[in-house]
């Protein structure tokens, strides 16, 4: 379908008004509880990222400029405005690249919306169930919108999580605030007009900044159109609107059906390895077939890593800083072929090492046409004439949510207790519990707040 | 050329280092005086759109926020962060479409670059001739990217005031505060994955946003860069970078070579018409046709416009506002028969009077491949079979500088005096006649905020 066509003139209209209407008490168990965990690993991101270069450095920006302590800045003594908040949590978050993605998009939703949300629901007093409805409304969106563009959007070079997230941000907020549906159109058109992003940035600090950046403008666009910003509310199908600049790809049907489990956020994909999500999959995979073969490091003679093409983001040769190994499979395939932890933050300065440059050295890599960016097939050769060879998939979700919080909270209690102590995990995971049923954000955003920081 | 070859490695660092180079005394005056102009002119329209809808919304959502006062909000009693005047004034000085314009980006570069600027040149204590070489730099790496990207860039959807203006901010702070050329190289790659602004937001608030977002994100990006923010050094020609996500052209040769006249700014068109530079040949046009053969409006029969296919910015057929009444080359070419002063800015309300109406109904619009954004052909008929026919490119500079600086205060008296007063606009107009050799750019801003304002 040709987005300049005209046609679909309410598509805009309609997924805006389809992310109003979701209230809180209507939400199935497992979307809630996907979406706490959503915040939960989150914030242990972003509180795993405290002390990156690009947290300090956005960080430092925002702090001279001053400005009304109206929003929590995670694990910092000083309060900012929703928007400095929202732009330095946000690159915080993603600074790691450990934060969760929705495949739809595909990119990092939870990252470019929270940020905006929190820092806005915190400033006018919302309660944590608000945030809950509010985060599902502009997740929903901005899949939908994914489903709208993609694959395109993204080949062409767009990195989503600032292109699309920016829409989710917008929705989100415009959900707890309360606007219309043509005010919240409005919204939209801004923040569609602010997208931005290039992939061609991956591997630096631009990417996480993405994030940031999106949050920033999503909210920006939302409190414009409060005020009475306009816009225009058909941006997704206009000539030249969103759909039509930033790609070829236009699927009305896809936007608007809900996808087979009802809701996107089921969908979600948390990050157990600290490494770009297309990695993943051969991470799994080597790990699946040492385990059941019994391969020992110093039986490999090779192996060969099978990828998407769309895996060139990830395909670094030679990594030469511990963020580009994050990017690399040849890499992240050492690591686990060396039964390295990819759980672990600390693990990616070890690239260099000795054992880790042979391992890779062993390591090819061939991308292909046809595979998506969560799909490898992985074959070690080792011993004498000996093959294995496993596929792996990991853009399937967890079924069990219940299982699924658990490594969500473990892996919380790893990355954030540097920033928060044993005793600062504990209350935030005890209030992450029962999240939905606080009285009040602001407790936990107090908890969240270096000491001093937040009265 | 493929922007994709990988070839042309070192276009960004070529012509950031170009544009570092640029000293204020080794200026041609010409350039220094249509610098200076620019701040003028972009002055004048800021102050004359204080009371717009748009600019209250962005002053009321900045003003919200506090903050250090770093910088002076034009025509305001609060001074600002440097990111807050940068995006306040910004958006306010392209508010009424009445700033100037560079065709080979094409866009508005001084409502790009000078609020984020002037802002930081005046919480650095940096004197007037700082400002007018740092903006110079800048404008003339905007343009450089123009000729780099165009027509593609702009002809996909692209807003260049938005998409590369955000550029020129960045590398005229840049120069303003010293950055080495591979700190203004990551600041360009900040700026770049920054870029947004869809001509689809033409005739709505967004458009002037654009302007005061660019300026904001330059900003940022090179402050981000003086922190030591690493982005990549080569975005305009890697692998998915900005020139080749955002468009099919890559003209090398175009791009590093200067233009004809030596500066880009030489070739900076003022707006004497209050609506998009795309009426103004058709304006000047039906001026000089009626003037020339006395045609009266009610001999006229017919008019006809022929301009180029990219005119569709500003081919509103039937205007419902103001401002589309400014994107309309007939509602325009009915003004202008009617002798109504289209360089006022009260003019536009009367779009629907009735002489307007019965006028822009003989009005006839024709858009063709192959005719400039600047060019326009006008046929009127009237009387007895008469028929009149005049071509207008209205993209041809005024050569006499002098002549157009003249030109150029007259218009600052006329725009600016509602805002400033007479008195005020006296004061500021005589800052201005020798602005490069006045100590302090302090002593200026400080006129241009409201009383009580700047202290």
């Amino acid at each position: 379908m040709d987005a300049n066509s005209g046609k679909d003139a309410s598509l805009t209209r309609l997924l805006v008004e389809r992310a109003l209407a979701l209230r809180h008490d209507a939400l199935p168990a497992d979307v809630r509880i996907v979406a706490r965990d959503c915040l939960v690993d989150w914030l242990g991101c972003a509180f795993a990222a405290l002390d990156e270069p690009v947290s300090g450095i956005v960080d430092a920006l925002a702090r001279e400029e001053g400005g009304h302590g109206q929003a929590t800045v995670l694990g910092r003594a000083w309060r900012g405005t929703t928007a400095q908040a929202a732009l330095v949590n946000g690159t915080m978050s993603h600074a790691l690249d450990y934060d969760d993605v929705n495949l739809s998009v595909p990119g990092h939703m939870s990252a470019a919306i929270l940020p905006a949300l929190l820092a806005l629901a915190e400033q006018r007093g919302r309660a944590p169930a608000d945030v809950i409805a509010a985060f599902v409304a502009g997740y929903e969106f901005a899949c939908a919108i994914g489903t709208l563009v993609e694959p395109a959007h993204y080949a062409n070079g767009f990195h989503a999580t600032g292109t699309i997230g920016c829409l989710g941000a917008a929705v989100a907020c415009a959900h707890l605030i309360g606007l219309s549906p043509v005010q919240a159109s409005h919204a939209v058109g801004v923040a569609a007009t602010q997208a931005a992003g290039l992939k061609a940035m991956f591997g630096s600090m631009a990417k996480p900044l993405h994030a940031g950046l999106a949050s920033q403008g999503g909210l920006r666009a939302a409190l414009l159109a409060e005020k009475g910003f306009v816009s225009r509310t058909d941006i997704l199908e206009c000539r030249q609107g969103y759909a039509a600049v930033h790609g070829q790809d236009f699927h009305v049907g896809l936007a608007t059906s809900p996808p087979a489990s009802g809701f996107h956020i089921l969908n979600n994909l948390f990050k157990f390895h600290a490494a770009c999500y297309s990695t993943h999959s051969t991470i799994e995979a080597i790990a699946a077939l040492r385990s059941a073969h019994g391969i020992a490091a110093d039986q490999v003679a090779r192996i060969e890593v099978v990828a998407g093409e769309g895996c060139s983001i990830c395909n670094i040769q030679a990594p030469a800083t511990a963020l580009e190994a994050k990017f690399s499979l040849r890499a992240t395939a050492a690591f686990a072929m060396l039964g390295i932890d990819t759980g672990s933050l600390r693990t990616w300065e070890r690239f260099s090492d000795p054992s880790v440059a042979a391992m890779l050295a062993k390591v090819a890599v061939r991308l292909v046409p046809g595979m998506s960016l969560s799909d490898s097939t992985v074959t070690i050769l080792h011993g004498a004439d000996m093959s294995s060879t496993l596929t792996y998939d990991c853009g399937v979700p967890i079924d069990d949510k219940a299982a699924q919080s658990e490594k969500v909270f473990a892996k919380f209690r790893a990355v954030a207790q540097p920033a928060l102590g044993e005793a600062g995990v504990a209350e935030v995971l005890a209030r992450m519990a029962s999240f939905d049923r606080q009285p009040d954000l602001r407790e936990l955003m107090r908890r969240c707040a270096a000491p001093g920081g937040n009265p």
